[in-house]
């Protein structure tokens, strides 16, 4: 890491400013904020209650320990059941009380009087302080004057960049596969998605470089695109993640096409490595210090971002709650303030009730207590991954291969056939002796190395009397049959970045394991996989 | 009021939708939603984290009771300081404790898992049900099937309205003076505010049907308004407050020319009547039950909204606390449908820490406790306002007259002079000499019915050695003086709905009575006071 003493500043990167970001007013406050602050001020500017007036005295919460959740387990589980089992104390997640007075003692506690009034759409100065030295301790910046910004999660922090970036009519960069809100956000206004080829990676560094180098303004109906959107961590829905060397070249090439790159990254803190088959899974002891475990993880592409080119999103959907609906921006200061102003005139600041639990929380927690917390959430994740492969290779005869060409070269791919045995039982006499060249395989899958889903890649072609131009249709048919039989998943199509650019013949599923119990995931396993072998032989 | 049975439904006005709006899709859920709910459904669709990895066991908090403030008293107070003389009790407000749990006992009670979690962006059920049951009692909407949605507060609630309304280059109408924020929400769309001479109840419906029934699409360039922006109740800056007749005139104009009538309605609950001078009020002991209160408050636009064209939008901002971040449309169903879709792209539902508090804080004081609370409030804010306009008479003479044209025609108007005396004492001798004319009125000012601010109309005219279009400069100049004697004020300008209408010669100020304690106010009511006299002497 370069030393504080050699980083630069930000480059200009104004003229990516979209007009509607430019026509926004610098500042609604104007001339009255030189004036805050002043000792003995008596502000009758604006429209605020007395504090006296908020109907709360003071609120509270029952905050989970920071090892709620064990570092090596290989089970998911309840909070503390491995306490509990360690401890034999009885069902109650271990807690502790945080407090937050309407009236602080010392006046920089959190505390609602400041909360729960009107405030800048910067946030709690408590938050902002800790987001600042953590995105410092785990991001590390590589230019100087970084800045953050909460917002209220990446949704609103994706729709807030593409139109503080992209004219109507204007084109982003994105993965072929990506997050169908991005999509949603930015569609309506006539900004368009621009997909490109995925591998075990994620984005191809040699795609988006054709891609670029070879744009075409009359043929695309728009200029090159200036903006990309990427998921790299844990990709939605694919479940790749993208490593150093790759962001780096990536990044480059940004700085080669002048492209500002929004890094949205939720699952930065669920990657859980390789899958590891159950029968070859060794006890995995891997009591890593939290913090160690941290800088384990791939880096962020502000560790490249010499320039300032990135808008880097974080939410605490994923790491605390969705509720909460609490995440910041990273990005350089210009940028950040018309994204300041772009806040103001939608949700102001972030609700003061979830922002003072949060920053409570973290407060209380401190650095090492939420690394310690989103250590043993990686570890869960990793649990439920492993759970729901486990069980898919109990419906299925899974077979590993090393993808050479696609969007999975260079991956370790597991394809299910049908498990012999099964299949002799579940089939009807006659289609067994049809069924002479069996085995075909139903799907692929990568394992995910971070995030929430398993996306599968179905053979459709191996259906019974499959026509060519089949796929759409039977992806949605299977869906169909699928959600009848009690389990629901994501359709393919919905993640196509662009339903035209889709190649014929790919049709997909996503799960999520993210949510049922494991005997939920057990059951959804097993009706998905009986499904899947009647729908192969009998379509209709 | 009509009976249920006889109630229509909305009549279609989806030819209102803008572009965007038409643009947004139908839902992301497409498919999936008619399968939720479904018993024994597994859901392995969405990215939702188990409600096992949300760190509060429970979130609590110290609710005050809902008589905390008198109704009858005239002094602004700390909550239960009317409380603590009556009982004799200790410095602390008088609270009880509400709990939300994770998971909840019975499956209907507020609880942090559904709260926690992704949600729809139609909020929590049981803040819906409570809303919905509030509309119908307070405002009574004329049509049968109206309905609410959650929104982060009414800036929120406005952007969305007005991009689901209006396309680039199009206008709306709204007061002369007006809104800030919502002219900072639509303006950098291109989309453009035309004012409305107002008078003491507010928009003028002559001057109204004028602007509509003559508009030259040409000579404007663009076509005839068909969205109107209002504040109606203690309308922001002026305060000025609209009856049922003049309500009953504007909607009927808006039939007639199609208009849909936004109806921001922040201040409702702080209506207070008029100002009665110092020593001409009676102590006044109305001790009018909570809810006959309500009903004595001006009706809704809802009321005569026999059509579905009124999108109210209401705020718990100063009704429970700003950094609440939560309010509510009240809108017809086709409306409320792309206003959901709207949101979807932003904040998504509002946040769960702040939904379940308020929801819980509700469902505990029910519609009763909540009518008291609100009684209270109003109170507390009419105390604050007579404080204000107490303090005022102190500083200067005030005298009453009757308004009869312009925009205070129908007022009673308050006239500020120097008080002989106190001008004699400050005033130099040979100041006291030049003044031979003495008297000449500083402002103007109307008290406001409701809301939190006093509006003054500055007769910059009288200052020394004014010259014509000196009112601007004026303006800022004694703001500025204002400013650095330690009061900050809102300048007129900012107010503005269209700074070219704005007929010269105008120069007001906005002092908001809700936040200051009594003796803050005083204090600045005399450097106010202070700094006015000195600068109608000299305004160098």
């Amino acid at each position: 890491m370069q030393s504080s003493e050699k980083r630069q500043k930000a480059i200009d990167l104004s003229h990516h400013l979209s007009d509607l970001s430019r026509a926004r007013a610098t500042s609604p406050l104007k001339g009255l904020a030189r004036y805050f602050g002043r000792p003995g001020l008596i502000s009758l500017a604006g429209g605020m209650p007395s504090p006296d007036y908020f109907p709360f005295a003071a609120i509270s919460g029952d905050a989970l320990v920071p090892e709620s959740f064990s570092v090596t387990n290989t089970q998911s589980e309840s909070s503390l059941s491995w306490l509990w089992k360690l401890f034999g104390s009885n069902r109650k997640e271990k807690t502790n009380n945080i407090t937050i007075p309407k009236f602080p003692e010392h006046p920089d506690e959190v505390n609602l009087a400041t909360a729960l009034q009107y405030g800048t759409a910067t946030g709690l100065p408590q938050l902002q302080k800790f987001i600042n030295n953590f995105v410092k301790k785990v991001y590390q910046p590589a230019y100087e004057d970084w800045t953050t910004l909460v917002q209220t999660g990446n949704t609103d922090g994706w729709s807030r960049a593409v139109l503080t970036l992209c004219n109507p009519g204007e084109a982003f960069i994105t993965e072929d596969w990506t997050y169908p809100s991005a999509l949603a956000s930015s569609q309506p206004f006539g900004i368009h998605p621009v997909g490109v080829p995925m591998d075990s990676e994620g984005m191809r560094s040699d795609e988006l470089r054709t891609l670029l180098a070879g744009w075409d303004e009359a043929a695309r109906g728009c200029r090159r695109p200036h903006v990309m959107y990427t998921v790299p961590v844990g990709q939605n829905p694919t479940g790749v993640t993208m490593g150093a060397a790759r962001k780096k070249e990536i990044y480059e090439i940004c700085v080669e096409y002048d492209v500002i790159i929004v890094e949205d990254d939720p699952y930065y803190f669920l990657q859980m490595g390789a899958y590891v088959p159950k029968d070859e899974r060794a006890s995995q002891a891997s009591s890593l210090d939290s913090e160690k475990w941290i800088s384990s993880l791939t880096p962020s592409y502000l560790k490249f971002d010499y320039q300032g080119r990135v808008i880097r999103l974080d939410t605490f959907s994923k790491t605390i709650a969705p509720g909460s609906r609490l995440g910041f921006f990273t990005c350089n200061p210009r940028f950040a303030e018309r994204l300041e102003r772009a806040g103001e005139t939608s949700t102001q600041a972030p609700c003061g009730f979830g922002q003072s639990m949060v920053a409570q929380l973290l407060t209380t927690w401190q650095f090492d207590g939420y690394a310690r917390w989103l250590h043993g959430l990686a570890a869960q994740y990793k649990a439920r991954r492993d759970f729901m492969i486990d069980a898919l290779s109990e419906e299925f005869k899974l077979k590993t291969s090393l993808g050479t060409t696609g969007s999975w070269r260079g991956c370790t791919i597991y394809t299910a056939s049908p498990k012999p045995l099964r299949r002799a039982l579940e089939m009807s006499e006659k289609a067994a002796l049809l069924d002479a060249d069996g085995g075909r395989p139903y799907f692929s899958l990568v394992p995910p190395s971070a995030g929430m889903f398993v996306w599968l890649k179905m053979h459709f072609e191996n259906v019974r009397g499959f026509k060519e131009g089949d796929e759409d249709t039977l992806e949605m048919k299977l869906w169909t049959k699928i959600a009848e039989a009690g389990v629901l998943i994501g359709p393919g199509h919905y993640f196509a970045a662009d339903e035209d650019g889709v190649s014929p013949g790919e049709a997909h599923f996503r799960m999520s394991f993210s949510f049922s119990s494991e005997e939920d995931m057990k059951k959804a396993m097993k009706i998905f996989g009986a499904t899947v072998r009647e729908f192969f032989e009998n379509p209709e």
